[in-house]
């Protein structure tokens, strides 16, 4: 009973400062992960890169099957990292009134040799977990005309 | 005061029941609406597929730049119907504490004439309005190897 009132009173605490906390804050607080992992990821800095991953994330890249643990990932990202430059930018970002569950989206640019090779635009889902928040879910494609066949 | 009160009541309800609605029901709920959706769009039926989808929403559909607003979103689900078959399948769902925000994933296909065009996996976040679940991003891209080139 002592245990369950308290997680009452908890619930009630976080339900009454939710809405403040997903509006400004919180939003804020996930753009700042999503540059963090920018940041990174186009420093190729692959411990980083890949700690920013939840370990329970699936990445839905195009051109292959969905990636999913640790050690596919680290690997997904090692390869990415040898296929040229990736940086991205966030236009949009949005968190639960809960506070551990968002997304953000933006746009991307591949470069290779300094010269642009593919550009589109991504979406990540993320999970706020006791040191931060981790990615769940990525996933982009290409905005340029499919290629003729 | 009166209504303050009354929005605090609702809150203070919704986070007790939040974390059951949020496992099981919840999930449960948006996988429906991931299904209706699927059914609606594999039937081609144009007024179902673009209900389920909320006028703020983008659609991150590979080749093309992000397609936002009602209009826009209808020529785009009108055009992808004239292109082919197209079926899915949510192979997992999320729903935040709160409720009000979700996402569901798994794998697609695309067939014209009978025959496999496509395939590849999607991501979809919804919001949970006051008449039901609505596509709020809505991404996918193939997982066959890219054309060469």
């Amino acid at each position: 009973m002592k245990s369950g009132a308290r997680t009452a009173s908890v619930l009630i605490f976080a339900a009454v400062w939710a809405p403040v906390q997903a509006s400004a804050g919180a939003q804020d607080d996930l753009l700042a992960a999503d540059k963090a992992w920018e940041t990174a990821y186009s420093a190729k800095d692959l411990g980083k890169s890949v700690a920013a991953v939840d370990t329970r994330a699936s990445l839905l890249w195009p051109n292959a099957p969905v990636v999913a643990g640790k050690e596919a990932i680290t690997r997904a990202i090692q390869e990415d990292f040898s296929q040229g430059d990736l940086s991205w930018r966030a236009t949009s970002a949005g968190v639960a009134r809960s506070g551990e569950l968002g997304y953000t989206s933006g746009s991307y640019e591949s470069a290779s040799g300094g010269a642009v090779t593919d550009d589109g635009k991504y979406l990540t889902i993320w999970k706020k977990e006791p040191d931060g928040w981790k990615v769940l879910f990525d996933t982009f494609n290409t905005s340029r005309p499919a290629a003729a066949k």
